[in-house]
């Protein structure tokens, strides 16, 4: 079983656009529960939509609530995002802590956020049982509501992929023998060309080589249009002038 | 020795008010060299103070270039961010591996940003070494400008705190300006070779050199002395008989 994702609950809301873009931020990162706690402007807000762009299944499904109590009360786990320095003696994690947190137990987790010029209160914040701070730059921390949002959202869903690794879609790189077959084919178009000067750098020279080619990841494919390149230089077409388009 | 903080390239961007916005999400994790390629309505633009919220600093030292590659001419490592699949054999990473592949070399590090509506060209993506994308929800991908940045300059952050700072013992990567030179020298021996052909088909082939060369971690010296071998087979020396020793 795994947990569910975490529920956003907005403490106060002042403006209809910011709760838009957290909508957007939560999307963004599959996100889609929200919980309003007695928004300044009522519920539901016509500036909301439009900065959501497009994440209006958020809104459509946000709840409103009058109390702070009532919008976590089937939570099992209640992270108060605040970036001040508390006394509380409430645990402090970071995104990471919070989201491993999160899945490590199977209950229903939220997130609080406060209201944009204040924060949270401390008695929004003894609510929780721990408190999430985002590590930001001592002489300038100013996250907007829906960044302090998207950060933690990603957070979480970082956390979560890391269970199911992605597949990647680079090419593999080139076997050895091919990586062999250039080195080879580049040594004896310099050996021709008497590179290796004086023979008794030679040797050094060609473990340079070794290393250069050695690291560049090149795929079989890649390799072999190197080796195309080089056997172009060294052999040049004769550029025919009678075109036959 | 640790890594410098990468440098942020925002390439065409529209809105001052959306440089502004990247400034502060810049800072708030400790970024502060941003570098602006042709934006659109020039610079200073005066919407973009009221937006950093107090970022002036980023602004303040923002530097203006008319090209991408003159923008990351500095720079061993170059990251595309971009949400859209792309066909591109440059290696895709994540925000992690992204940050880890920044703290595991010494050389200055660039991520780019695209235009906000239209994000990065592939001509831009070329120049790059790596694609950053952030997994984001596959049903709801909308992050803006500033939201990009705040993520990737927040996952940065995070392993900086995490990284025991390591000592180097690899070169670092040559600066891209060494690696557009090398790209250069081939194009000119392989255009005299007629090795573009057909031409309907040289563009593609000259985004495929691009892409070969970029992903090579060569260091300056590497570098060099593969272009001397590329130098060596183009222009033979003819054997002397006459041995001096």
């Amino acid at each position: 079983m795994t947990a569910p994702p975490p529920v956003i609950v907005l403490v106060n809301p002042q403006l209809g656009q910011n709760i838009g873009k957290a909508a957007r931020a939560m999307l963004n990162f599959g996100l889609t529960e929200m919980r309003l706690v007695a928004p300044r402007d009522g519920w539901p807000n016509p500036d909301a939509g439009p900065a959501a762009s497009g994440a209006d299944v958020v809104l459509e499904k946000a709840q409103v609530f009058a109390t702070v109590a009532e919008a976590i009360a089937d939570c099992s786990q209640v992270f108060a995002s605040t970036v001040r320095k508390r006394d509380a003696v409430t645990p402090v994690v970071g995104p990471e802590g919070m989201a491993a947190a999160i899945h490590a137990q199977p209950g229903r987790s939220a997130i609080l956020f406060g209201p944009e010029r204040s924060g949270l209160t401390s008695e929004d914040v003894v609510l929780a049982s721990h408190i999430v701070t985002v590590p930001i730059n001592p002489d300038f921390g100013s996250l907007n509501l829906a960044q302090a949002v998207i950060l933690l959202a990603y957070e979480w869903s970082r956390t979560t992929a890391l269970a199911q690794p992605t597949r990647f879609e680079v090419e593999p790189r080139a076997p050895q023998a091919d990586v062999e077959g250039l080195i080879g084919q580049l040594d004896e178009y310099l050996s021709a060309a008497d590179y290796f000067r004086p023979p008794e750098r030679a040797q050094a020279t060609r473990q340079t080589i070794r290393t250069i080619f050695n690291k560049t990841g090149w795929s079989a494919r890649e390799t072999k249009a190197v080796r195309g390149m080089i056997r172009a230089i060294a052999h040049p077409r004769v550029r025919s002038n009678t075109s036959n388009s």
